[in-house]
């Protein structure tokens, strides 16, 4: 293929290859999600429900199924601290050849584990990503182990294209679909088959705006590379696009919208309590640039492909914390009373009253601008919104003896 | 139907009733709980993925749709402070029928919303919701609305039995199929389709610990009434069935298992964090039933209705925090530094290398059992399981100066 782009019929080829082992992964058309953005309606392409917690199996397998008998027998080896390291392993495990992942000394135990729990054999080397990625290309070199690119590579892309096929099966009359980059590997293949599908279809690119390489580098056609990124989406969090994807980036990707990482957070919110599901931060990007002003929807019928779920659950409960401050639907105030303990009931009683959530409570730590005679008291409170909250806090000053030193909302 | 059972006609006549307006939810094969309970496959079908977040629009909206024009000139009335108030709210809506619903005092303002959301009038009133339930037949009586119970009622349970016709469907040679009981309505409807379909099916209710009435119910034959009870689950937080669902449970459930609080929180926590789903507590019960060693489902297939996920956040994320605790995945240890801050740096530096994650660090307010030369610090860690943790415990109190005070694990 080379130079060439990756064709529908190397997607369709590659669907044939992994029908057996992938997920067909289900399509959410959740109403909320098109009221929040005026959207006609909104789907939710699952990928963080595909084996392994993201659709990184797709390309991996579609790349080792076609080794030749030879080189299934010298095995594979990758770089990666994230899904591309499990859906190496798991391919390997589908199809019995040897898979070796090395990832930086920093990764998560969690993640090793579970990279090995695959049958992958994991090797720590390195103080960062990049030399991970050198050493295991080295190591290619000297054993003949096949390196399996996490995006650079046409068998990989057309492996991730097959999410496009299932789209269009889903989805009908799609008129924007909107596709998170990294290294651009998945919004590659879903472009091919969209485009070839139906040129029309606008494709949306997604990145964080501490990571947005891709931008610039389809705005200028020429290839954009960043010194620094800085995200909280690990998932996408690239400096830069490589020859194969720049490729089909530059054919088969309409625009690039950046989201700021307080709006993935309030995106992962958002996908926890509406759509009842689990998304790492690259995987929510697609839904923040959805609600995000930079993006007219308007009337639009919209695919957005939820690429991963794989955070862990403290990580989870931090981004959608982050999420409900956004939101407005939760504050830390700070409070002086008067009077205590008389006045902390009457806290305590007024939240209720208001049907707020008092999800904590705490005599704080005095300060320099605390009144000597009053007991500071900071508590977080949940509500429906930032006027239920304003609510609740106004009725506590209204309280005797209470006041709101701190509101810690927008004002 | 009165004294006779629900049978799977009246079901089947529910699903062309409710067919264009309820989602047919997904089916999760995920082979993670299969493997955790030793099952051959096991099926989660998802309806926390509902409309309006749980099972309950489907009853709702069965029986609601056989009103007569009178009737639904009348309007309905129904009491709930959970999902079934959302289900009358939108079977309401989408049928032009007024619905009002009555709600305890302390329901949240966020659930009120959410009913307000889908047109419903909402009445608070009463203190408990026995209050709230008994003013809804009184003015029920008066205004001549319908009064629609959360389960006491056949078109009821019917409607919930349309979930057993799709899982029929949707995950074959079924052994064993997991429902949680609160009142009864979900696991009549079930029970009725699948025994109709196969009575060597089993069908297993489950229950929380602290409102485990359906179980001697069953056993002995005899309706049996808690007086308290106490369980994170709410949504099954019932002290009893009623007529229709003790007639329906006694025919068509094969036995029931208890599951504590604790159990329900790690189904959550795993139910997050492997099939990257949000089930609210009694969602979840099946899947803690699922790997409770009081259930045997080896080399079975296995279905489990996970029921509902409407939870709010800041809960969700309290909830899946115990379950980290409970499968040792998370300590808060506390430590004694010799040597600060130098030792600080020790700690931080030990926990990166060991590849735990250090999601919580704290100076700690003195107490009596400290040494009043070493500095009292908190961690919270988390890890890939008790014995990850531990050996990162042990490599703390191997450095020079850092004695690990409290472990916060099991010995």
């Amino acid at each position: 293929m080379s130079d060439d782009l990756v064709t529908l019929e190397d997607v369709e080829a590659a669907r044939d290859r992994i029908a057996d082992v992938v997920h067909r992964t289900p399509l959410d058309t959740s109403t909320t999600f098109a009221e929040l953005s005026g959207a006609a309606a909104v789907g939710l392409k699952l990928e963080n429900v595909q084996r392994t917690g993201s659709f990184k199996i797709r390309g991996a397998y579609n790349k080792m199924a076609q080794l030749s008998g030879e080189e299934r027998e010298r095995g594979v080896i990758s770089s990666s601290a994230g899904n591309h390291a499990q859906g190496v392993a798991l391919a390997g495990d589908l199809l019995g050849i040897d898979a070796t992942i090395v990832v930086p000394e920093v990764t998560p135990a969690a993640k090793v584990e579970a990279t090995r729990g695959y049958g992958a054999e994991v090797i720590v080397e390195g103080d960062i990503y990049e030399r991970s990625y050198e050493y295991a290309l080295e190591r290619a070199e000297e054993t003949g182990e096949t390196f399996v690119h996490p995006f650079d590579d046409e068998a990989i892309v057309a492996g991730q294209g097959t999410i496009g096929l299932e789209l269009l099966e889903q989805f009908s009359d799609l008129d924007t679909v909107l596709v998170s980059i990294g290294g651009g590997g998945l919004i590659s293949g879903i472009g091919t088959v969209l485009k070839a599908h139906e040129p029309g279809i606008r494709v949306v690119g997604v990145q964080p705006e501490g990571a947005l390489h891709a931008k610039p580098s389809l705005e200028r056609d020429e290839l954009h590379v960043l010194e620094d990124v800085d995200t909280v989406a690990e998932g996408i969090a690239d400096a830069r696009l490589l020859e194969t994807t720049f490729r089909h980036v530059r054919e088969r990707v309409d625009e690039v919208v950046g989201v700021s990482d307080r709006e993935i957070a309030t995106a992962v919110a958002l996908l926890a309590e509406r759509a009842k599901t689990v998304a790492e931060g690259a995987g929510a990007a697609p839904v923040a640039a959805l609600l995000s002003d930079d993006l007219n929807v308007e009337g639009e019928r919209v695919g957005a492909v939820i690429s991963g779920g794989n955070v862990n659950l403290s990580e989870h409960a931090e981004l959608t914390r982050t999420g409900l401050f956004e939101l407005g639907r939760y504050v830390d105030a700070r409070l002086a009373l008067e009077g205590w303990p008389a006045t902390l009931e009457a806290v305590v009683e007024t939240v209720e009253e208001k049907g707020a959530e008092l999800d904590r409570l705490e005599r704080a730590r005095r300060g320099p601008n605390d009144h000597p005679n009053r007991i500071p008291v900071t508590v977080g409170l949940e509500g429906s919104g930032p006027e239920h909250l304003r609510d609740v806090l106004e009725a506590l000053s209204e309280r005797d003896g209470i006041e709101v030193v701190e509101r810690g909302l927008d004002p």
